[in-house]
């Protein structure tokens, strides 16, 4: 799938916006064996990020670290987008309340991810911009599907990625490389992520790729939790810190910028074109 | 032109100090299609940065930053130098108010070049040590013609390069390799430094670098540079700040480090030296 | 020498705890020529750092460190292990002060050789796990035989790498593989350190080693030590000062999760185990 079709399925999504939440969004299941916990989104058709996606992902976090889980797969439902970032519905015309309630608990899904104790694998079986990124980004170790993208897109559509974004990226493949890809919102082939580090390894399916995630996660079956745990809590520390450190201003920016009246006006005509572009198809 | 060449080189300068700024030492031509601003150094023999060099790269700098540039390539008029790095006669026996406009100026030129919201890319069609190596660090993008060296070579000269010259080049090719480098005072080969990432692209000619250069910078055509601007901003910000934070410590350390005796000594052996080889020739 | 065999030979050491202090744990040889001294433990069967053989190394720094030495070659006297790291036998049953100067000693070691102002080389001629990781990474230039391995192992052990061994490797190899190799406790062999940088060189044998770390050294045969030292500790002294701030609070750690009665009942354990090993060969 093509990262232009890719935004035409965007469309797809419109006036989803208010989803029950009996529909789940996310489907998880636990090997008995391993205790390793598969987490697929399935919010057709591209597993945009809105509030109600990101709340499940985000108590099914709590859960996992809750039950001293032994491990994540996250991965999407369906090949072709792993997840196409942040649901831009949740950003037009919103109700203020909502919205606020949006960019915290994404703020908390990352500081949940990022500072898990139990060992984190990000399946990217499709194209994974912005908050697709992002959340991969979070995980330990990625596995990605040949032939798809990913990156931090932002710059591409007119926005900035915010700054713990930028360092999610920064600490997996350093200053220099998230800097171009950064300003350019340059999406990476597979290949081109692998090269740069962005990613670990390259499998043909999802049904190797989830191989490979059993293989990480086992790297860990006779290692005490305690110990890892902690050797990760010294190493990321220093970004979680920095997180907790910005986040209010990095909401407040979030909120300001969102309710500009020019950043609506840009918002409503992208999605006007959305809906063009897919009552086309 | 290898290295030993270009120290003769220098000492064509000598004596050159006062020049006129009636005498432009920057050719700047901006390109009506693109908005693409090329900026070659002129300050015959090897671009040796003496403090009206410096002024006029920096008011360049301003003036692009004031007319919203689309871009700048920044290179030498001649190819065989980039430039030599910091012209020691402005060291030499030096009228204290001139060495520290000379110093400021020089912070300065960093500051803009860093910060600069525009993108810039350096050309780097010769030799390019010391001062001359750092104005290539502080831009995005880095092209180098063969056969040519590139480092912060002061531990070679007897000197030691300052924190910020230090910062820019971790920033580029990361802390390990930097260390390597710094400590020997290392020139990389145009091969060497595209292996550790120090340059992006190499070309055979000037002619070819210009084109690559076009194509870096005409990945932002569909870019808002607003967006570009503040990714740029989040990601550089805290080496901008580390900068600020340190400039007057820097500045002091750099007056008292050149007006010691023995320091004063060997730059006036040295500069011997240089007329010497220079008057066999 | 496979790492099973690394492990049942450090039972070996086990009751020769309070060596004389007589038995040189060091040799020491200073090259008249190029001044470089060649430091080889000696405390068989695997050079674990006792207080003692930590001792003799943080005495032997100073007196390079007094003595302007021109380099050091830290080895070890025998080809099989580098260091098998820190002699659990200081932390079973420990008496408090002995336990307490031991940590604290090891604090000063890493001081001294990761601050030096000398160049320094680690020639890595066996498996180098744990402390012995951690003092090669202090050095300036790691040269390895082939067919070893080294690593943070710590987790492996059901143990935490300190915050400052982490730092120490994120410093060599950058954030992402350090945070890979460390939740592991992952031993590279020496092909796989070079590839990410862990490593320098690759050689041979100790022979070749010698002539590859003389090299090294002679890099700095006409640099002036003061530049070369200044440039150092500029890009050293954000992490000597990190070192410093948490030490007290590190040693602390130390010595309350070293004397948790589990702890205790896991070592004894463990020395049981590598007693039983030892008495069947």
């Amino acid at each position: 799938m093509a990262l232009r079709n890719l935004i035409r399925a965007c469309t797809h999504g419109y006036g989803k916006r208010y989803l029950s939440n009996e529909v789940k969004l996310l489907s998880v299941s636990v090997n008995d064996k391993t205790g390793v916990a598969t987490v697929e989104m399935q919010r057709p058709p591209v597993n945009s990020l809105n509030l109600d996606l990101i709340n499940e992902i985000s108590a099914t976090l709590t859960d996992l670290e809750n039950n001293n889980s032994r491990g994540l797969i996250l991965t999407s439902k369906k090949d072709g987008v792993f997840s196409a970032g942040l649901d831009i519905l949740e950003m037009y015309k919103p109700e203020q309340e909502r919205l606020k309630a949006f960019w915290i608990s994404l703020q908390d899904t990352w500081l949940k991810l990022y500072g898990s104790s139990y060992p984190t694998v990000a399946l990217i079986n499709g194209h994974s911009p912005a908050g697709g990124c992002l959340l991969s980004l979070c995980c330990e170790y990625r596995i990605m599907l040949k032939n798809y993208t990913i990156g931090l897109n932002e710059t591409q559509l007119g926005i900035v990625a915010p700054k713990w974004f930028i360092k999610s990226m920064v600490n997996v493949i350093g200053l220099r490389q998230a800097e171009l890809g950064l300003m350019q919102g340059y999406m990476f082939s597979t290949d081109e992520a692998l090269k740069i580090g962005m990613i670990d390894v390259i499998v043909d399916n999802k049904e190797g790729g989830l191989i490979e995630a059993d293989a990480y996660l086992q790297r860990f079956a006779k290692i005490l939790p305690g110990p890892r745990s902690l050797t990760k809590t010294y190493i990321r520390e220093e970004s979680i810190k920095f997180m907790e450190d910005i986040r209010e201003d990095d909401l407040e920016r979030f909120l300001l910028y969102t309710n500009q009246p020019a950043v609506q006006a840009g918002l409503g005509k992208y999605i006007e074109s959305l809906k063009k572009r897919s009552s086309k198809n």
